[in-house]
């Protein structure tokens, strides 16, 4: 079975919560030996999920970029570069067997939550708004966690419940 | 100045109040002479705004497909098969000079409307849910419309502040 | 049935002799009421195609643009703003009936017959090099034109075998 | 500096020469350390190159599929899913510091060097035909290769420079 890979996705500015538990997340995921997929910027939730991960040993980062060839963080050990802006949202959600957002409190963020439920990947909202929660649920299925350490044991679930 | 192009954007299954509403949409926008822009396929919202764009005669309807070859309605006037999927969402956004949403009722739509928002587009959000409302305040700017005809109102306003 | 649409493709930069073929099959295209569709931007092939077809009253010119806002030319009446850089020669391909590329003098127009060809789309170079004749003869399907006329009656006879 | 990512690109089915190059030179560029990047699929170059990089202890293969969720080869390390079809190719290009065609045999690699010129990143055609180099020298800038290890010293004459 190829490695599973977690996409964490969240603002580029972030609270200091979101970046904090997107921080820990990266370093939880990295330690369960998961690949951590972000949209691969030196910004927010990215920088934060990618900064968690390379605090461990032998983890492998993977940065879907909007840009043709710069501006991938320092963080990043795989660069995808797919010119096509926010459109690479897409790629994001079907590059990752499940996806966490840290907060949904940008349009980026929102628009990559959407697609993963349209997508029917499994999605969970870590730290989301009563607004966000309210909507999302109005639209699609969804998890909801606490902390990043919830996150982990959700993410553990879904990937034994699809071996 | 090139014909202005209104994307009307919607569920594959939409409320009746939405569909009425975007096909409502779809004859205002065509008898104003501004071209109709969807995502194409042969139901819901999709459907009814070309649907009502072609009761107008000299209207043109062009149609953002997630496929390569087949799957649009027979009311779209020009397809653009993208072989894309979702990801041909940023391309609608992009393409369109306003955004209306009649109704915010699944994922695509939600994603339309986050990368509307991201991109800096007049974004209209008519007859969406007070859940849908709520968040996209959180989110970033837009306009409310009670019925298509408020619509086109605000469309008017924002083709002329941009001219 | 759609209204057919042809493909002109060409470089940005050509020889004269493939603008001044390019201007033709788009006003050759355009009497026959056939949609032309090209890149979309006011350079070359691209421009001269749209400014043949826009000779004829009733034509309609669609530009697929590589940027996400800016950079359609004079002469596209509809530009649809993919964001995608050269990827979008992949849409240019998939949303013509047939192509056509006016000399094949340039790495895009390369890119768009080869893929052209992989999708099993008719494909006919109109004053393409021997070099380049020989190259797409080893990979793939194409057909020959001496002149925008001959390219015309192909197209014709390819649009009633696929009737 | 992040480690180099080589594209290896070549046909689903390329001859056993092509075979046999891409499979030695994938071994060669893991053996340096850096990244293998193929189309991801489970034929000809693709999977020639993965299998030769995969013999080599601590290697990392990348794969950008053209699908949304199946179809990488067995020694694809980490898999991208576009959902993109064959506009994924220009994705692959973007993402390469260096692409090397193991022979230009169809239609898919030859969009893929046609792009590469067009990006102006370093091209190698390692084992085209005469044809190939005749119309390749057409259009742009590129250098030959008669064998996988000449292939892997221009790579590093090529990182050194850019360096």
């Amino acid at each position: 079975m190829r490695t599973p890979v977690i996409g964490i996705m969240g603002a580029a500015a972030p609270t200091p919560a979101s970046y904090a538990a997107a921080e820990k997340l990266g370093r939880l995921v990295a330690e369960r030996g998961w690949i951590v997929l972000t949209g691969g910027e030196p910004a927010g939730v990215m920088a934060a999920a990618c900064a968690g991960a390379k605090q461990v040993a032998g983890s492998l980062t993977l940065g879907i970029l909007p840009g043709t060839s710069e501006g991938a963080g320092p963080d990043v050990d795989v660069a995808v570069f797919t010119g096509m802006g926010d459109a690479r949202n897409a790629i994001n959600v079907l590059s990752s067997d499940i996806i966490v957002a840290c907060g949904v409190e940008g349009p980026g963020t929102s628009s990559e939550v959407a697609l993963a439920i349209k997508a029917g990947k499994p999605v969970i909202l870590l730290g989301a708004s009563s607004a966000a929660r309210a909507f999302f649920r109005s639209i699609g299925e969804w998890l909801p966690a606490a902390d990043p350490e919830e996150a982990v044991r959700l993410i553990e679930q879904k990937l034994e419940d699809t071996q």
